[in-house]
C-alpha cells in the first residue's frame, strides 16, 4: 500500500491543502496504516477502522485546533493521532512512556479534552461552547458520540442543558454503529435504528444529496427545503424535541456526504445534532465479520487474522468470576447478574447463554444498574453487579443512598480493581477501597488469589448484605479456583506464615496483606523472617487479628494495590487508634499520584509492590526488626 | 373542617371501601390536614399539597401494599403517610426519634423504596418488576417521580432499560407541575410543557373525558380512539420513542380523571407513561403563588401564612457563600457558577440576578455538571461548582476522571458537609472528605466558621487546580465573614491555642480540628489545658505543623465532623507513618452507622462531639495528658 498522501501529512494543515479528490485515496491509505499499527502494538481496532472518514472529515472542514473536537470514550482516536502528528509515535501505543490510547490534552493540542470513560464530550464540549460565548471567541466545538455512549444519562443531562442554550456553538455528532455487532440493549438504540431504517434512511439521504448539491450558493433555501422534506419523511426526531438542529442520517465512509454536510453544519450555530452511521471494523473483512472479537486485540497477523494461541492463558480473575456466577446462578434460582454493557469485559458470555432470563445488560448506565439492582433485592432476589472498579465510581451515590442505605442484599464483582495497565490512569481502578469502606453496612473483600476469589464471591453472595468483592485485571498466581461454592467466616483473616521470632518480645514484623499483593508479600516475608497474613477482608476488619498481631510484633506493615490515602491501611490505623495500641505501622500501597499506562508488572515494580520492592521497603525502615531469609 | 372521612382510614384498604363520590371530600379533609400539620412541624408543604388527588387514586385503585408505589425524592409523601397508618405520627416528623420526611422501608410496608436524592425512582421499580416477572408474582410496579427528578441522567437510564422489557409491569407517573414555578432548565421541561400547551392539551383533555365517560365497557374500543385522536393532535411522545406507551396529559387534581385513567392503565401491562399536571401548593392560596417559599417552611400560622422573624436569623455558611461568590465574581470575570438544580439552596440568588450570563443551573444533572465545568476550566474560565457534599457523590467519577486527572482549575462550594438535621441519612454530606481526599490532585479544605470559610473559598479559589471547600448547614459560631478577597497559605494549619505544658517533656495533648467542630474543640482544649490548631486542609495536610506537634506533645487527637473511616483523621497518621512517627492518636468523628434526622447540635451531642462530648473523650482516652481548665 503507498504511503505517498498520508506522508504529506505532519498537522490537519497538511490535510487541508489536499484536493477533495484526493481524500479517499488519503482514506484508504490511513485505513491501512491503523490496521498495520495496530496489529503490531495491540490496541483498539474495529471502532478505528469505523472513524477513519469521519476524522479526514473533520480535519477537512473544521479548523483544528481553534476549533475543539472533543472524542467521547477517545479510543478511536487513532486516525486522529495519526492525523495530528503523532504518527511516528503510533508503535509506542499504550506501552510505558509512549503515547496514551486515549485523547490527552498533555499529548497534544488536537485533544481538547482527555476521555476513556463514556459519555462525557458532549458535557465538555458544552463547557467550551459557553466559554466561548462568555470570551466572544468565534469558535467551533464538536463532540463525538457513539450510540453506546448516548444511553448513559450523563450524555441526556448534557444534552437536555445545550438544547436550552441557542447562542452556543455546539455540533454533536452521534457515530451510529451499533446496528453492525449486537442486539441493541435499550431503547434509545431501538429508536436510532429506527431512524436509520428502510424508507426513511434511503429518503433522507437522497433528499441530503439533492440539497447538499446545491450548497452553498442557496443555502437558506436549500434549508428550508431540507427541513421541509424532513417534515414529509418522518416527525421531529427527539433531539428536535431537545432543541438540536437533526440531520441525518448520513453515510458515515461515504466522504461526498459527509464534507458537504459538515460545511453546512460548520456555517451555522446553535445547538446541531449530526447523526453518522459508521461500520465497525470497516475495511477490514474479518473486523467488519466480527468486530467484537477486533474490538481490543493483541498483536496479530493482519493477513491471517487473530488466531487462537496455541497454549491457553492462565485463567483471568474475570473467568473465575464468570464460572462462579454460573454455578452459584445454577445453585441458587434467587441469583441476577447486571452488567453495565460489559459483557465481555466483565465474564457474563456464558452467564447470558446460560441464565438468559436472569441476565441483565442496562446499557452504558451505572447509576441505573445499581439502583436497579437495589429494587430487585426489595423483592428478594439476588443481584450481582458485575463492574469495573474504576465505572463503581458513576454508580457511588446510587450504592450509598439506595443500597448500602437500605442495607440490601447486592454484591458488586469489582473488576480491574487496582493498575489495569495499558488502559492507564483513566480506568485505574485504585479508589474503590477508600470510597467503598467509608459507607457503612458494606463488606469490602479484598481476594489475594483465584481461589480466594471465588471463595469471598460466595462468602459476599451468601452475607445478606451488600458487598464488594475486588479483583484485578488479568491472572493471579494461578491458583486453581475449583468449582465449590463453600464460604469462610466473614471479616477474618487467615495467618500464611507466621514469623520465626514473633512474640512477647516483640522482634519482628507482620505484614498484612489485602488483595492480590499477599503473593508478592509473601515471598517478602519469607526473606525477612516476617509474618504474613492474608486478611481477606477490609471490612469488616479482623480488629482481633489485629490487636494480636500488634500484641506480637514490633511493627505492622500494610499492602493493597490502592491508594494509601484512606485504604485498608488506614483501617488498620483506626483498629489501632480506637484501641489505644500505638505501635509503628509502614503503609504500602499506591501513591497519591496518577499511574500512567504501561504493563501492569512493570509498573507495580516501579512503584516499589513487587516482591523485591516490598522487601526494600521493610527492610529500610525496620531494619532492626527483619531477620534473613528462612524456609518460612 | 370536619374529618369524618378522614378519621376512618388507618389503612389503604379503609380508603378503598370509600365511595368515589367521597373522594373528592376526602381530598380537601386530607389537604386541611397536611397543611395543618405542615404547620405545626415544618417540612416540605407545596409538593405535598399537590400530591393529594394522586395520592388518593393510587391507593384507591391500587392494592397497595401488594401492589408497589415508589415516589421519587419522597419529601411529596405527607399525604402517603397519612393514609397508611402514619397520621398520628405527623405531628413527630422528621424530629429525633419521629417519623422520617421521606419513604422508608424500615418505616412502613407501604414504603416500598426509600427515597430522598431524586430519580432513582424508575430505575428501583423497574428491579422490582422485573423481580416479579422472575419470580411469576402478578404486581403492579408504579414510580412517581416529578419534572424535574426526570431531567436527570439516572431516569432516562431508567426509561431506555425499562423501554425494552414489554413484559414487566411498569407504569411510570411524571407528575409534572414545573410549569407553575420558574422558568424551565432543561429542553425536557420545555418539551413537556409543550405537551401541556395550547390546543394539545384542551383537546387531549376533552378527549380523555369522553374517552373516560364510557370506560369500562368499550374500554378497548376507547383506547383505539384515543391513540386515533392523540394521532391527530401530536406526534408520537419521547416517551413512546422509548418504548413506553403514553397516556396524558391529564389534570391530576381532577379525581374523575385520574382513577379512570388508573384504572385503565392498572389493566394493561408493559411499560407505561401516564403524563399528570399538577399545581404546587395546591388549595392553598399562599403557596400556590409562592410555591418556592412554601416549598419547604419552618412553622407557621396558616391563617396569616409565613411572616418574616422580627430578629434577622444568624448568617449561614450558605450566605457566605453567596455573598463571596458574587463579590469575586465582581472582581474576576473569568468565574463562572454552576448548580445542579440548587439555587435557592446553595445560595445562588443573588449570583443569578447579577450575572447571568455566568450562571448555570443544568438541572438535576450532577454528572453533567461537573465535567461542564471541566469543559470550562479547559478554556481558561473559573468555574466553581456549588453543590451539596451529598449530591457531589452523584458527580464522583466526572470529579476523578474529568476534572482530578486533568488537573482542571474547577472549584467545587461543599454545601451540607457532616450532618444535616432534619432531612437525614439520606443527605447527610459524612463521605467526602474521605472519598475527595483520596483523589490525586485534589485540595480539600475544611473551614471552622464563617471567616475562615471566605478565606479559604478564595484560597481555594485562587489555586490554580481542583479543590472542595466543605462547609455544613446551617450557621457556625457567627464570625464575620466581612468582604475581603484574601487568601491564606496553601495546606498550612493555623495553632489558635497552645498548651501550657506543650514541649520536650511531651506531657499534653495536641487536638487537630478539621472543619466547624473546631469550634467545641476549642473549648474543650481549654478545660484540658490542650494545644488546639485548625488544620484548614486535610489536602495538602500540614505535615510539617503535624510532625511539630508530635515532637511536643505526648498524643494527637484529631476531630472532624465527616466519617471516622478514611477520613482527615487517617491523613493525620498516614503523615506520622509515612514519616515513621509513632505516638497515639485519637480519631473522633461521625461513627461508621447512618445517622438518622433529628436537631444538628443534638445529634452532634449524643455523639459525643459537642465541647463537653469530647472533652470527656480525650480525657477518658490520656487521663495523664490532660490538665485542668486554663485561660487558655
Amino acid at each position: 500500500m503507498p504511503t505517498d498522501l498520508l506522508d504529506r501529512i505532519e498537522t490537519p494543515a497538511d490535510l487541508r491543502k489536499l484536493d477533495r479528490a484526493q481524500l479517499a485515496v488519503l482514506a484508504d491509505q490511513l485505513r491501512a496504516f491503523v490496521l498495520e499499527s495496530v496489529s503490531r502494538t495491540g490496541g483498539h481496532l474495529s471502532s478505528n477502522l469505523g472513524t477513519v472518514e469521519l476524522t479526514i472529515a473533520l480535519h477537512y472542514v473544521f479548523d483544528t485546533p481553534g476549533d475543539r473536537i472533543v472524542w467521547d470514550v477517545g479510543h478511536q482516536t487513532y486516525p486522529h493521532k495519526i492525523l495530528t502528528g503523532r504518527r511516528a509515535d503510533m508503535g509506542t501505543l499504550r506501552q510505558q512512556g509512549g503515547i496514551s490510547g486515549f485523547p490527552r490534552r498533555s499529548e497534544s493540542e488536537y485533544d481538547a479534552f482527555g476521555t476513556a470513560h463514556s459519555s462525557t464530550s458532549i458535557s465538555a464540549a458544552l463547557g467550551m461552547a459557553v466559554a466561548a460565548r462568555i470570551e466572544g471567541v468565534p469558535r467551533k466545538h464538536i463532540a463525538v458520540i457513539g450510540d453506546g455512549a448516548m444511553t448513559a444519562g450523563m450524555a441526556f443531562e448534557a444534552l437536555n442543558n445545550g438544547g436550552v442554550l441557542p447562542d452556543v456553538d455546539l455540533l454533536v455528532i452521534l457515530n451510529d454503529n451499533d446496528m453492525s455487532i449486537s442486539p441493541p440493549v435499550g431503547a434509545l438504540n431501538r429508536y436510532l435504528a429506527r431512524l436509520m431504517s428502510g424508507k426513511f434512511y434511503a429518503a433522507a439521504r437522497n433528499v441530503g444529496k439533492a440539497v447538499l448539491s446545491h450548497v452553498p450558493p442557496v443555502y437558506e433555501l436549500a434549508r428550508r427545503f431540507e427541513e421541509h422534506a424532513k417534515g414529509m419523511v418522518t416527525p421531529a426526531t427527539m433531539f428536535e424535541e431537545l432543541g438540536f438542529t437533526y440531520v441525518g442520517p448520513i453515510d458515515g465512509h461515504d466522504l461526498d456526504s459527509l464534507i458537504p454536510t459538515l460545511q453546512n453544519l460548520r456555517k451555522q450555530t446553535g445547538p446541531r445534532f449530526l447523526h453518522v452511521v459508521t461500520r465497525k471494523g470497516q475495511g477490514y473483512k474479518l473486523a467488519e465479520a466480527d468486530p467484537v472479537l477486533y474490538h481490543g486485540p493483541g498483536k496479530f497477523d493482519p493477513a491471517v487474522g487473530i488466531s487462537q494461541p496455541a497454549t491457553p492463558p492462565k485463567q483471568t480473575f474475570t473467568q473465575v468470576f464468570g464460572n462462579w456466577l454460573c454455578d452459584m446462578a445454577a445453585a441458587d434460582g434467587r441469583l441476577v447478574g447486571i452488567t453495565p454493557a460489559m459483557r465481555e469485559g466483565s465474564g457474563l458470555v456464558e452467564f447470558e447463554q446460560r441464565f438468559p432470563a436472569r441476565y441483565f445488560d442496562v446499557g452504558i448506565a451505572e447509576q441505573h444498574a445499581v439502583t436497579f439492582a437495589a429494587g430487585l433485592a426489595c423483592e428478594g432476589l439476588k443481584p450481582v453487579v458485575a463492574i469495573y472498579s474504576t465505572f463503581l465510581q458513576r454508580g457511588y451515590d446510587q450504592l450509598i443512598h439506595d443500597v448500602a442505605l437500605q442495607n440490601l442484599d447486592v454484591t458488586f464483582a469489582l473488576d480491574r480493581a487496582g493498575l489495569v495497565g495499558a488502559d492507564g490512569a483513566t480506568h485505574a481502578g485504585n479508589y474503590d477501597i477508600a470510597f467503598v469502606r467509608c459507607v457503612p453496612n458494606m463488606v469490602v473483600a479484598t481476594p489475594s488469589d483465584e481461589a480466594e476469589c471465588r471463595l469471598l464471591l460466595s462468602t459476599c453472595y451468601a452475607h445478606p448484605g451488600p458487598a464488594t468483592v475486588r479483583y484485578p485485571r488479568g491472572a493471579g498466581r494461578g491458583a486453581a479456583a475449583g468449582r465449590g461454592l463453600e464460604t469462610v467466616a466473614l471479616g477474618k483473616g487467615v495467618v500464611r506464615r507466621e514469623s520465626g521470632r514473633a512474640g512477647e518480645a516483640r522482634q519482628s514484623v507482620a505484614i498484612l496483606a489485602f488483595g492480590t499483593l499477599a503473593v508478592p508479600a509473601l515471598r517478602a516475608a519469607e526473606a525477612l523472617d516476617a509474618t504474613l497474613v492474608d486478611m481477606r477482608f477490609v471490612k469488616p476488619i479482623d480488629r482481633e487479628l489485629i490487636l494480636d498481631l500488634a500484641s506480637r510484633h514490633a511493627a505492622l506493615v500494610t499492602v493493597e494495590e490502592g491508594c494509601v490515602m484512606g485504604g485498608a491501611g488506614s483501617a488498620v490505623c483506626e483498629v489501632l487508634n480506637e484501641a489505644g495500641v500505638t505501635l509503628p505501622v509502614l503503609q504500602l500501597g499506591l501513591p497519591d499520584r496518577f499511574v500512567d499506562h504501561g504493563d501492569q508488572a512493570g509498573l507495580l515494580g516501579a512503584l516499589g509492590l513487587d516482591a523485591a520492592g516490598l522487601q526494600a521497603s521493610v527492610r529500610q525502615r525496620f531494619p532492626e526488626w527483619v531477620g534473613e531469609a528462612t524456609a518460612g
